[in-house]
């Protein structure tokens, strides 16, 4: 179609993959055009053309300078997100980017002030507001059936924990896993974190301590609508991806429980057995992943607003940065110490 | 109190002591005055008197001549029923039979007669009526929630079958056990049955087949109101005593599941596990067999109507032999054909 | 690629527009080359150009024609069916018959004749053995983990009732509704039907009763392995599509409950509400669409067994057909008079 | 029974009347002697009678004189508890008292000082323990099924807030109703809590606030051995009671659910209704007070270890000051600072 939105990805990792597909395969309205990564393989250039990219590179300018692109989404390594948002708002493309846009506040801005300045959209790639569940839980307390929301809760657990490699580097559990949770906390209670306790432990894996960050914590915030919340987090939990969200509140409570792979249950002598959680985010989330990049590409073409802002992944920064000092100082800590 | 219900037990077998119990420590209405069994021991003496029952006797004769007492609960076995219901009739006592009234229609009718020529309540003991879950159904059917009735089904499995030895005696399957299960349908229905067909299978334990029984059945009902129904019956459900009963009609279903000793699910590598249904129907409708025996007492000192009657028993009685007759001849029966 | 398995679809109505997209869209290992609709519009020719078919024709005999395709998937309406996999057959082209293959036996056993003259493959449209949950209960069963399967009960109910006209001229319920649970009680069980009685009724739409039909059904089976069974049929769920099957046997039960759009519970003053089953089969099958083509071309590409063959439709047939004859003749009715 | 265990109880208040009728009711190994209240009314003392109670008095101290009386049960008001615990104790009596034994540290201590002196036993009703639910989450974690306790989250939640008056004299949600909360979180955990953090705020009843209390809390928790823990507690879950344990660990998770009065789900085309959780803690616990009460008894005739004791009692005590103490001054509270 001569209306579709045209897209280019810059990182063909495994979220960049998952992207991709998803445009060429569920978008009719959007035209997958470019893929550039900066360890462009032979596999990565066959598996490309197989979906019927036009342009792959190793050189990302070639995504900016094309033309016909309006949108780049943005998957290659976090430390290059901020960077890559500023170029494309340069260029005038809509941006995608997955979370974190960045690790320190000053990127943040930067890239925010670039992506205002060209008067494009920054999407943050916060995909669990578009879970099936979480949505819907969102629905019921948008619609007024809990009422005013007055306890949020949020337990995120992941089946395994990453190697101590990546963990060293990653920016420890607030930043890396617990942000979003801290997103999905935002955007139930519909109100803004002001403050922040955080509780954390090595109880999974003793390098994870040895490295610098815990693996088990507990935050509880307190929203600037008098909300209070509370997020558990575990590197791992042996029964699979663990993802819950609960809103309490005036008029009752709306609770989102686990998906499984099927609804069976087995009774026999050993009592009744059902399945375990969906393993992980790829499967749980899956149909999340489309419905988000299908909200970005809808935004783009009927000139709405995004559904997940740049200010959104700001605002995780600050929430996440505040949970961090207060494990460190072992204290609560006010948004206001940290925006 | 002296206006209470004052109540004579024959029978002190397993059912006999609960409903003795049951009255003793659950009915501030009613007195529980006498017991009787023809096997008296020294340990039913033991207990009756820790019940603070004053008499205590091998011969239930002296109940019926008791000007005090009122009402006389029936426990003994099956054979007796119709008799000591046709003499505590004449005697002027109102009564309680346990299920079945007899197994042959005309001593039904006699008792039925009896109790009707003495102008004495009848109740029959369908326990299940009672239960939390199956009563929450009807009131949901009665309410009109469910709109009309269309298909009534229901699951009903023993734990484990009784000995071959009794299984031999019991009348069979149908009027033995399914029975129960006849009753439910009618209560749940709102309607009587008006045609049966009957499929059985010995898969549970051969003994049973040489005994001139089946072990599984299933039934299929036919209602004077235009639904259908179906029952299944095992007599051995490895997970315990499985006890379900859907109605589903025009306005929606309502469906009742088994309960369970606890709520609690463990997750595991293994999978998500949790409690088998309660074992057995001692377990299961403890809380039955006290609102069925409050709900008698009440139908006295307020002298209303019984909630389950004479005519529900022989109703059920009906059934019970067409399904005999459906699976002996193999065809569809009327209950035209019984009655 | 070059090892593509190479197809053609016949008909675009429904449930042809669903297998071409699965195929386009889902199947690396699939070409959709060709797409041909006795009733071809512009507004197809558009859709099938979107999924890159080449060849968009009205005349399905260029289809048999075309030396590249290896197989045809036989979407067209149910009176072409056996036609046109006698003509793939002859043309030698594997082919995917959606069910049913015709409702006379006559004319599905002279296409299986067809098929195996050719030596060819022919798979059934039974959709549902794809199912995840359904699946799940067969891999119990197959895994031994329920035992000796004794006890076999489906819930199938439509969340509306087709218009009356369709009604008419669709076999019936047993043909038209119920002879995807006949499939699956036969696929749970893993063992054919030897006997079948039929109850119906009209408790849905008269029309649909002065139209010669019930659109309300409950059937007993009795399998060769010595289990029993029983579906029951609804043409109106209110709450939406009803779709659940217990198996029971000797060490245990699998049951599949109904899918929901989310997990979500909400609790207020009124009570727990959770959502409704998916609302129809475009939903709730929306996977096993895909699953079940998937294994046809993989049973091309690997040379392997198809696994709902068209002997599974066949016997399918005779129970359906045996099911209408007991239900017109008040009787159980043996499928040995049938076949 | 020669060898029951005497009892006399202390208060006929709502609790009171629980324990007495339980005692009186339910345990064949006890026998209800006497019951003391020093507002005595005609109706207290014909349900005492009815209990078959030989001393119904408003003098306590005729209790603490009666060489049979063995153990005495204290339900009277909360600032008379840690008095009569030390008097009973003096007397030689065993002593069941409920929660709390007193609301300062000193009165505890001196009330646990002469049960020691004394020698005799002393049980603190901390009936959650008993709890069908919560016990079999704490037989899991003892068996080893869930691995290290990790974290323990407790959700609790009142059905309606009691009045401000009463609030205004309770000690504060942390002492009145959270206090239960830390006792099932130490229970759970199999450890103490070393550290609390408190967060409250004033979302139900302005009234409460002004009373100097908060009506939701949420209270982070650190374990001696390493687990964390969350509790939430609201003065007003419009569905009713809502009570949840779990307890995450190395090798899985434990969840106990609400308790409803029916399993029935009723499907509609509103949706999926089940049941609200029981109501209050009169029809949640029912069973959990007789089973301490049964353990208490238990514990005095075969001369064995109460099964909750003043030890929990004053651990329970140091956590709910810790907490009120964190919510005063915003910061984390050792248990050191208290105890």
């Amino acid at each position: 179609m001569s209306n579709q939105v045209v897209i280019g990805v810059i990182g063909a990792g495994r979220i960049g993959k998952i992207h991709a597909e998803n445009i060429a395969y569920f978008m009719p309205q959007a035209k997958l055009k470019a893929i550039a990564d900066v360890n462009l393989t032979p596999q990565i250039e066959a598996w490309a053309k197989g979906l019927g990219v036009q342009t792959v590179t190793k050189d990302p300018a070639l995504l900016f300078a094309d033309k016909e692109i309006q949108a780049i989404v943005i998957c290659s390594s976090t430390d290059t997100h901020s960077t890559f948002v500023v170029e494309a708002a340069k260029a005038g493309k809509h941006v995608f980017c997955e979370k974190p846009v960045d690790t320190t506040i000053e990127k943040v801005k930067a890239a925010l002030d670039a992506v205002k300045k060209a008067n494009v959209k920054l999407q943050v790639g916060f995909n669990r507001r578009f879970d099936h569940n979480f949505k819907r839980v969102r629905e019921l307390v948008e619609s007024g059936a809990v009422g005013s929301p007055q306890i949020v809760k949020i337990s995120s657990r992941d089946p395994a924990p990453p190697p101590v490699s990546y963990v060293a580097v990653s920016g420890g559990i607030f930043l890396d896993m617990m942000i979003h949770d801290f997103d999905m906390a935002r955007f139930q209670a519909g109100s803004e974190v002001v403050e922040v306790y955080a509780q954390g432990a090595v109880l999974v894996d003793e390098g994870i301590g040895k490295a610098g960050d815990v693996d088990t914590a507990l935050v509880t915030l307190k929203f600037a609508n008098g909300a209070i919340g509370v997020i558990d987090n575990s590197r791992k939990a042996v029964y699979g991806y663990d993802q819950r969200v609960e809103v309490f509140g005036s008029k009752g409570s709306a609770q989102a429980e686990n998906d499984t792979p099927s609804t069976v249950k087995l009774s026999t002598e050993a009592g009744v057995m059902g399945d375990k959680p969906l393993y992980f985010f790829l499967e749980r989330y899956k149909e999340a992943f489309i419905a988000e990049m299908r909200a970005f590409v809808a935004a783009i073409a009927e000139g709405k607003a995004v559904p997940v802002t740049g200010e959104d992944g700001l605002q995780d920064l600050y929430v996440a940065l505040a949970a961090k000092k207060s494990l460190a100082e072992r204290r609560a800590v006010k948004l206001s110490e940290i925006a």
